[in-house]
């Protein structure tokens, strides 16, 4: 049996364990939720209340200039860059992830009108994100296109044999099933149709090739992994060979090649700027740039060591760890193990699903101050368990330690043994959960 | 001649003169530019600490329902309702202006389609902020209309007589000319056209019916007269007639009927809802619930009167001021007046035009802490003065002061006596102007 003292020992000998003090955790809590809302970088409230103070106070609209705001989205784009496997120049952080969406999905779509214009259907899984999905709906419907929802095992060359373009969650919001980038873009290539990628799940969390895997176009998230506060601006991407080729229906001012010359005619920007549409908020986007130098830090305790490729390590570890003590302490819970056990096809997080009671162990849960999240009705995604709920621990390598972990297994097997996630408080239902 | 001392009379006898005190404006600074970025509310920076360090850093996840995050687009869209004639639960704020505007020209042009299928013409003003013209221009070419731009004083019922939609800003960004809103959306109506209108440098700064007026939809900014800080998140509007017939295209998670359900079937909800699409960038959205209640502070000053009718008349007084300051002083400078005199037809800011030197001019007042701004050839919007731009003047009545009109006007005058602004310094282009 795996003992906290072990888990204590590896935390000590952890090179990323400095990172932890990057942020402000609140005493008490152990935080499973940075999958939906990363933690509070320390420095970012100095540096958000500066833009305040400082920027838009006493620089007013000078800052514009003077406090590079004008091309934050461009700058901040830049680090999410060496993040995903993307160069510099080729990645705008803006908007939110389900509009960046409808950019990259309307170009994909036009584009395929010109190579491929019998091609009429888009595929995507069932269980993907549900606003991907809706975003896809709204535009197939405008734009003449079946969209063909399939189960992730189902997708294979036959299927694509008359897609004109593929859409995929890299990793499953739900199981934390984490596709072969590569290998599935290739498969799609091959079969004639374009990849779009989302990396909600992906972007700091594991480490994404966008250019070297080939893929088309991609977008993502700045709150999750990437740690930028609460609705923090999303970002985009589009492979360059695509990148000039069209400009996206919501062909607003700042994706303008002139943006203060005021024409009336819409003339794109050169490059990935075309993606960006109106003015965007720069408190929230200062937050996100703040977050995003965390990710330098990781290079200072491990030198040789690629960003990603560090974290995804601890990121493997921290997962075993809880897929381990989930081994070892937790049958006869009726709780059945949803995420991979194949590092290859996992993501960073560890879903268990159990056919009732779900919510309220959730909550159980973080009345005790371990915070993970509750995913309704998981039948679709996970081809198991029919209809059951999932509870979902997000395992971030940034600010989590292995005793974290052995602790949020420990209560919940107390919550278990207890019963006590049976009383009525704990089923009484939020707006968001 | 006016005197300061009769401007500081008048300051000292304004019932609006202490919410002056509500914003911090830098010392030695004439903020007139207010219209395209709005000050800072003192406020503001201790309530945005408060959603960095308390909200996200302590309350993490929790936030969405503990600290109101969830619905936070439908509070803050119900203050801006107030100041623009809606109702309750009719605005939501979210996303840009260029985006919002995509999403009702689609709903109008949809609803066209189906209403008057044998319109295919969009109606604009060819001086219309080039971004709405840019939003229009792709979702003409996306959906079959022809975008027809023509000059202010083109628009009758005859060109209306076989549009579907007419987009229209409320006031002109460059001259300051005001629409009478009601007037001409009861011509398009009369024509068979729907009407859409951009508030950008309406909300906050002059009074608006929206339902009175019997508008159809409406987009506003947040970031200007309404002080929501740089890039703070925008507003839509719907008139309920309209909302449930259609939903628009960015058809994203948080404008479905139940979000946490993760349905793969969009379904959208009731109401002005159905037109969020993705997370909203909290942090910069607090920033503008804060400074909406600016606003509320208006009743205290003047409880026998309508907020927006208050700021109205000192609006008009200020712009009053600064056009008898103008005509009493600057003739000979080669300036011309191109913000309409009459009342009715005049928004909250004073432009003039120079056929050469205004940008020189506006970084010479800028150097001198008058802060306006420049807008390059106004030919196409002025009917006046072929090629001449703009030295632009945004009189917010929440904060200025009739001695800052005179302060700036003296400046302006010194400048053009002096010939300082013919100074190299002042004609090196910066990014954004």
């Amino acid at each position: 049996m795996t003992s906290l003292e072990h888990c204590q020992a590896l935390d000590a000998k952890d090179p990323l364990r400095p990172l932890r003090e990057l942020f402000s955790l609140p005493a008490g809590v152990i935080y499973l939720d940075g999958n939906s809302l990363g933690a509070l970088p320390r420095t970012a409230a100095a540096r958000v209340a500066h833009a305040v103070t400082q920027e838009w106070g006493d620089g007013l609209i000078r800052s514009w200039n003077s406090a590079g705001w004008f091309d934050l989205p461009q700058r901040v784009g830049d680090k999410i860059a060496r993040l995903v496997g993307a160069s510099a120049g080729t990645v705008v952080a803006t908007d939110t992830t389900s509009i960046n969406l409808y950019k990259v999905l309307s170009a994909a779509l036009t584009i395929a009108a010109q190579d491929v214009p019998q091609r009429k259907r888009v595929v995507s899984e069932r269980s993907n994100f549900p606003t991907d999905l809706y975003i896809a709906q709204a535009l197939c419907q405008e734009r003449g296109y079946e969209l063909l929802l399939v189960e992730a095992e189902q997708i294979d060359a036959a299927l694509l044999a008359d897609a004109a373009v593929m859409m995929l969650t890299h990793v499953n919001y739900r199981t934390g099933a984490m596709f072969d980038m590569a290998g599935v873009t290739a498969m799609a290539h091959a079969s004639g149709a374009l990849m779009v990628w989302d990396l909600a799940h992906s972007a700091g969390a594991v480490p994404v090739a966008l250019e070297a895997d080939n893929a088309d176009f991609a977008v993502g998230c700045g709150y999750k992994y990437l740690n930028g506060g609460p609705g923090a601006p999303a970002f985009v991407w589009v492979h360059p060979r695509h990148t000039d080729r069209f400009w996206q229906p919501l062909a607003g001012w700042w994706g303008h090649a002139a943006p203060f010359a005021f024409t009336p005619e819409y003339r794109p920007a050169s490059g990935i700027s075309r993606y960006l549409c109106g003015t965007q908020p720069i408190l929230s986007m200062t937050a996100l740039d703040c977050a995003l130098d965390c990710f330098l830090a990781v290079q200072d305790c491990v030198p040789a060591q690629d960003v990603m490729a560090a974290l995804r390590a601890k990121s493997l570890a921290l997962t075993d760890m809880f897929i381990t003590l989930f081994d070892e302490r937790c049958a006869g819970y009726e709780l059945e193990l949803v995420t991979p056990r194949t590092h290859a096809v996992r993501g960073s997080q560890v879903s268990l699903a159990r056919t009732t009671g779900a919510y309220a162990i959730m909550q159980a849960l973080i009345a005790r101050g371990v915070i993970g999240d509750f995913r309704a009705g998981a039948a679709a995604d996970t081809g198991k368990s029919e209809g059951a709920d999932i509870l979902r621990f997000g395992l971030t390598p940034l600010y989590l330690g292995f005793a974290d972990v052995w602790q949020a297994l420990e209560h919940l097997c107390q919550i278990m043994d207890s019963g006590e996630w049976r009383d009525d408080k704990f089923n009484q239902k939020h707006a968001v959960t």
